[in-house]
C-alpha cells in the first residue's frame, strides 16, 4: 500500500539472469503500489562479505585482541562502523519489508549476501540481549526468502535426496530474520529454472508479479521449529 | 597416521582467538601424528569470496549472459579457473580430511568461508550430475566442523531457543559435504566460550587435542535427515 517501504537485496551477477528479472518485476509491482523501493545490488555494489577491522573507523575498544562482535557493537554505539555499513543499517531501518532475491548456492545464499548479514546485522542495531528473536531490534519488519534452486523439486521433496527444503530455510529464517525480530512471510521459491522452458520461467515471473499484489494481507509464519521439522 | 593429508580452512581474524588456538592445537597434533598438514587461513589470504566474472580467465563460454555455475565449469574442464581457486582445488584433491575451523555466525560459516564454498567446490571438480551424494567426486575424503558458537549448550538444545544445533549443520554438512561425496566426522563443538573462564577455555583446547588423538579410528556420522532431525 502507498507509503510502504521495501528494500530488496539482490544477489546475481546477470540482469538477464532469472533472477533480475523476479528482482525487477518486484520493484515494478511494488512501485506500482505506491511502495517505495529501495534495491541494494551487492554484485554491482561490489559489496565487501569479509568482517574485518576495515569495518570499524579509528581506535579499537581492544586492539590487543580483535573481536569482531565486540567491535562492531562497540563502534555502532560510537557512530563509527564503516560509511558501507552505516548505509545499509538505514535502509533496513525505514524498511518494513526485507526481501531477499538470490540464487541457493550450497543450501544457502551466496557468500556476497550472506557477508551483508555478517557485516550490517550488527548486536545494538539487529539484537542487543536480551532482545533476540521475538523482542529483537528489527520488529515489526517483515522479511521474505526469495530464491531460485539448481536441483528440482523432487530432490526438495520431504525424503527427497536434498531433504525437504524448509530443513535448509532454518539458518537464513530462523537463526538470522527471527533472530532480529523480524517476522517471516513464506518463502517464494522458483525450482531448477534452468531445467525448464521460456514459457516455464515467464510463468514464473508472472506468479511472483501475482504473489505480491496480495503480499500485504498474508500472515507471517509461525517460526518455530514446527514449521521447519514436523 | 603418518603420511595422511589435512587441509585446515580456518577463518578467524585472530590468532589469539579461542578458534585460532584450535587450529594451532590441529596442527600440532595432527603433526606430531605424522601427519601433512596444510592450512588455508582466509583472512590472512585476504580470500575473495564473491563469486564473479574474475574467476574465470580469458574469454567466456557465453559473454551474453553469465552463468556463474556454467562458466566456472567450463573454466575447470579447460583449466581455466583463477589460480587462487585452482590452488585450494590442489590442497582439497590432495587431502585425506578437512577440517573446518569457524566461529558461527548466524547459524552458519563466516561469509568468507562460504565464499571458499561457493568458489572452490565447482561442477566438475567437486560433482557432476548424477555423481553427487554418495558418487560425490570427492568421495574417500573426511570433513569435520569444529566451531565455536556465541550462544550457550541449552539455547542449542532440542526444545532451546536457539533449536537443536544439528539443525542448522545440515546445510554445510548434508549439502555441501555430503553433496561432494565427502564423509563426515562428527562435529567438534565449544559452546560459547567468551563466556566462560580462562580454565574453561584451555580445557576446550584439551579436549580437542584429546580427541584428535583418535580421530584416525571414528566412524562418519550416518549423514541422513535422521541424525539431523528425528
Amino acid at each position: 500500500p502507498p507509503g510502504r517501504k521495501v528494500l530488496i537485496v539482490y544477489a546475481h551477477q546477470e540482469p538477464k539472469s532469472l533472477n533480475g528479472s523476479l528482482k525487477r518485476v518486484a520493484v515494478e509491482e511494488l512501485s506500482k503500489q505506491g511502495c517505495s523501493v529501495t534495491v541494494s545490488d551487492l554484485y554491482a555494489m561490489q559489496f565487501e562479505p569479509r568482517a574485518t577491522r576495515n569495518d570499524i573507523v579509528g581506535c579499537l575498544h581492544n586492539a590487543e585482541e580483535f573481536n569482531y562482535g565486540v567491535e562492531t557493537w562497540e563502534a555502532y554505539k560510537r557512530g563509527s562502523l564503516s560509511s558501507d555499513l552505516i548505509e545499509e543499517q538505514k535502509k533496513v531501518q525505514e524498511a518494513d519489508l526485507l526481501i531477499f532475491q538470490f540464487p541457493l548456492y550450497w543450501f544457502s545464499m551466496p557468500a556476497i549476501m550472506k557477508g551483508w548479514m555478517d557485516r550490517v546485522l550488527v548486536q545494538g542495531f539487529a539484537h542487543e540481549f536480551p532482545n533476540c528473536y521475538d523482542s529483537g531490534l528489527l520488529k515489526n519488519k517483515l522479511a521474505l526468502f526469495s530464491f531460485t534452486t539448481g536441483g528440482s523439486r523432487e530432490m526438495y521433496a520431504k525424503g527427497g535426496i536434498s531433504g525437504d527444503i524448509r530443513y535448509l530455510l532454518w539458518p537464513m529464517q530462523h537463526g538470522i530474520m527471527h533472530f532480529c525480530g523480524v517476522k517471516v512471510l513464506a518463502p517464494h521459491i522458483c525450482f531448477a529454472p534452468e531445467y525448464v522452458s521460456e514459457e516455464k520461467r515467464e510463468e514464473m515471473l508472472i506468479a511472483w508479479a501475482q504473489r505480491l499484489k496480495t503480499l500485504w494481507k498474508e500472515e507471517p509464519i509461525n517460526c518455530s521449529p514446527e514449521w521447519y521439522f514436523k
